[in-house]
């Protein structure tokens, strides 16, 4: 399957407000110190899947499609992920990003450090335009939220005692509440009942779930020509996901408890030992029980979407759910 | 002088609403993730002067004094500030500030950049209650401003070549800007007219670069136990402050100018060549020539607070001017 086709073809009908978004991305970008505007273009450079504006802009679509306000939603989410990402990057001393150096490997950890924080203000002045008190409060009660996330990733990063609640609680912070920022958001802009708006958070809040979920699979199933990272990257990491904690639940984990351990504890990781822990993984039913789970969510994203009347566009939200799931990269 | 018991007389009309304030910076600093609480418990340990507070509730009371929101904008200054400081520190490398380890020194980076970012989403929410746009727009454009500061502190680090225009640029951008975010905002928040909230963040601007000018002054005639860090520091950072640019000026700089050049390239810093240059600086006319800039800039602010009619408020937004410029740490 060709992803880009397919991801063109379901999003046929907003495209052109995507080219919209783009352009007032990169307007809003700009600075008057020009090595932040070297880094910004950089950063713009990988731009991902776009999942976060398309869900914003197809949620307004069940409503009063207000494209103004949608395109600075749109806009907000795209810097408020590369910010997080930038800083992420940091944290996660990684090098690269979907095949692309890190703006913490390119220019170090300092103007990594401060373009993420510009991006953070650029945003707050793109959700401050919109003039919306809920949406104001959704954009700060979202980063926070985030942020939490990410000390509880690092608190929790090397323990192979790491729980599925645990887990959950932390793909939750952050990833599933900006997804869910993203359709909510999307849904206020465009004059929505309080219902439809909890309705379309609900659908994002889910969707956001399987999504992470398919991302740590993804990182034991698929080779780095696909994925733009190392297979086996968030062991290396020490970043205990899904597919691993129900790998470690099997009857037949003893021998590879030691074995994960000592690979999470870092050290010494060859990358021998860390294929040899990913193909038990894959081989064991980890993969299938996290796949099965993601397809939970994705029902339940289906669920909120389907007390909303047929419509095309709520046909795209729809075929959404199956693009997140089948996913390959 | 004994600077607390002057500040606490100059600041006695506000005194419960600095409790207030302070009440609600650590409602609002709480989180549900427990090393986050510990690492905002230690950074609210040091909480400097209570200079953003003080101008922010003052700037109020020469309006409509309207305390439920000049409480909110008092913690989210106090909170914005509060994360640039984190995230300067990372930036800076510094191990203390004020004689306390700094986030960074006790936490790691990592943990630092993700508390800075907290508190920025913290104080996007703080904004959001206040639900005045003028205020969101405030924010998010003091954000941005304060980054570029940083960026451009950053990139001119080093140079002994650093012109005044260039220093004036870096700390009106990284200091003035916040602080007359401050005394605007309360002044909009007050209800003031737009000339009233335009001679208000005059009188924050100038006083803001005032502050800075004494700030690098203090770096060289202030020892390690009146201002908590070491004499020089700057120039161990390789910045480049008001003093030792006029010092480079003068016609007797020929034989420093090279070991200053040593010094700012960093390699080889002995404390011994620091206190040798400071002494150069502390001697010559670089001192006396940045106290002149810093007090023009402080009847700048004067005139600007002068179009207000005389109160007993006005006086100590008036004081306030001599407390920054006669300050000894």
């Amino acid at each position: 399957m060709n992803r880009t086709a397919t991801l063109s073809q379901l999003f046929a009908s907003i495209q052109d407000d995507f080219a919209l978004v783009d352009k007032t991305f990169q307007e809003r970008a700009t600075s008057s110190i020009s090595l932040l505007n070297s880094a910004s273009m950089h950063a713009l450079a990988s731009p991902g899947k776009r999942l976060r504006t398309a869900i914003t802009l197809l949620s307004g679509k069940l409503n009063d499609y207000r494209l103004d306000k949608l395109v600075l939603l749109g806009v907000a989410y795209e810097m408020l992920h590369l910010a997080t990402l930038i800083h992420d990057d940091i944290v996660d001393e990684a090098k690269t990003r979907r095949g692309n150096p890190t703006v913490n490997a390119l220019w170090g950890d300092k103007i990594a450090i401060l373009l993420g924080d510009y991006y953070f203000a650029k945003t707050a002045g793109l959700i401050a335009d919109i003039e919306d008190p809920r949406v104001d409060h959704l954009f700060s009660d979202t980063v926070a939220t985030v942020c939490e996330g990410t000390i509880l990733e690092m608190m929790t990063a090397g323990s192979i005692n790491l729980t599925v609640d645990t887990y959950y609680e932390k793909i939750k912070h952050k990833t599933a509440c900006l997804i869910a920022a993203c359709s909510k958001g999307g849904a206020i802009v465009s004059g929505a009942s309080d219902r439809d708006i909890e309705l379309l958070y609900d659908y994002g809040y889910y969707l956001g779930i399987a999504f992470q979920i398919i991302d740590d699979i993804l990182d034991y199933t698929e080779d780095q020509s696909t994925i733009g990272k190392p297979v086996g990257n968030d062991l290396r990491q020490g970043m205990v996901t899904l597919p691993l904690i129900f790998a470690l639940q099997e009857p037949s984990q003893n021998g590879y408890h030691q074995q994960v351990q000592d690979l999470l504890a870092g050290g010494t990781q060859k990358d021998e030992d860390i294929q040899k822990v990913v193909n038990w993984v894959v081989q064991g039913n980890g993969i299938k029980r996290a796949f099965m789970d993601a397809h939970a969510y994705g029902n339940k994203a289906r669920e909120a979407l389907y007390h909303f009347p047929p419509s095309p566009d709520r046909d795209v939200l729809d075929e959404l759910i199956d693009f997140v799931l089948e996913r390959k990269q």
